[in-house]
């Protein structure tokens, strides 16, 4: 019994470090975008020292699970869980990773004249950190819906990248004197982009653990039912 | 001492198991690549069904896992490789998904005159399927000097990358007929990258299991020093 009690213990405080780490990833996506939609190289640096952070987070969450995954043995859904957590942690690093990236495109973009209003990247950004808050708080509370949810949003996210990737290209070919600026924004994009991605990567690992259900290749599912139809 | 062998042998498949995946991601570099390179559009389509024999074995390795993680209770060295692989799985996943974006960019490249003779892009592409064979023989074998010499190939690629985006936007600001093309094969050059970053992290880990070390973040450590010798 107290075994138990204290295994629940150590799984809630994993589960609160995991919803701090991606309350990092938000904010490092957010200053990001902020620093570049405001001209403010200062806040790509606060990426920077976030994206530190979110490393030691990390290394220090998959040490806490591979010692639940030790001492505990847990059973079924908790060891399902505890793994889980440790590729949720991947996710999120590298998240953080493509925060900075963004951060050190906009400090080079900074230092030329804006060729663009931005409000798509904003845009995408917000939706994207949407993503990464509702995506933990579905694993950690076990919500397939909310984690249905992140999986749509991701359309929403690839659209926006799709029109700004050729609204970039019709300006580089408009005017040369653009090209380099246009590739920055649209590395951004993509930046924004593979967030999206990662967040649906977790959500699809959310949903298959609850529902223990492969949504994760969908292309397989739906060729499956395209199949029943047939059959 | 049965149970000992019967979790060694289980433990065997696992790495047989891995082993194939890594086979199957580095034939779908290739043929992504070839499809480029040869322009043959079929060769991409071979891509698309790699990727998904990748994603079938994803899965079932990871259920191996867990059932080992939950049937043999392992400690130690073992609790972390299966661990470890379960994340180096998602890895191989998402490489094979890079491959599958070389592949529909090949398609497109190809209904297009040729931009420029391929040189750098075949070579980035054989070192990263020699890094992704590397890194997971480093893995089984236990071997952390190979895969010390995965993440040095990596700054290869990552200067090859950056010399072929170099050359593509000089050849964009001359002639706006080439930017669709020029953008393309950027996209192709970044996929390929990341499949470099990919086995990088894997190499990381490999490194950190070997000698529970972090030298995960040394990036972020060598980026600090760029950005002081910049400020």
């Amino acid at each position: 019994m107290e075994k138990q009690t204290h295994f629940q213990k150590e799984l809630d405080g994993l589960k609160e470090n995991l919803l701090r780490m991606a309350i990092l990833v938000e904010e490092a996506i957010g200053n990001a975008v902020q620093s570049l939609v405001k001209r403010d190289s200062d806040l790509a640096k606060k990426t920077f020292e976030g994206e530190e952070q979110i490393n030691e987070m990390e290394i220090d969450i998959d040490g806490k699970c591979l010692k639940l995954l030790a001492l505990m043995q847990p059973m079924a859904a908790d060891l399902r869980f505890i793994t889980s957590a440790m590729k949720i942690t991947t996710d999120l690093e590298r998240m953080g990773d493509q925060a900075v990236n963004i951060a050190e495109r906009a400090i080079s973009l900074n230092q030329e004249p804006q060729l663009k209003p931005y409000i798509d990247i904003p845009r995408m950004a917000e939706i994207t950190q949407s993503m990464v808050k509702d995506v933990l708080d579905a694993f950690v509370n076990g919500d397939s819906k909310l984690a249905r949810s992140v999986c749509e949003r991701d359309d929403i996210v690839d659209g926006l990248n799709d029109q700004v990737f050729r609204e970039l290209l019709t300006f580089m070919m408009a005017d040369p004197q653009t090209v380099t600026r246009a590739v920055h924004l649209m590395i951004v994009c993509r930046c924004l982009e593979r967030i999206g991605d990662h967040a649906t990567n977790i959500a699809e690992d959310v949903i298959f653990m609850l529902d223990a259900r492969v949504i994760k290749h969908h292309a397989d599912a739906k060729e499956e039912s395209e199949r029943e139809k047939i059959s």
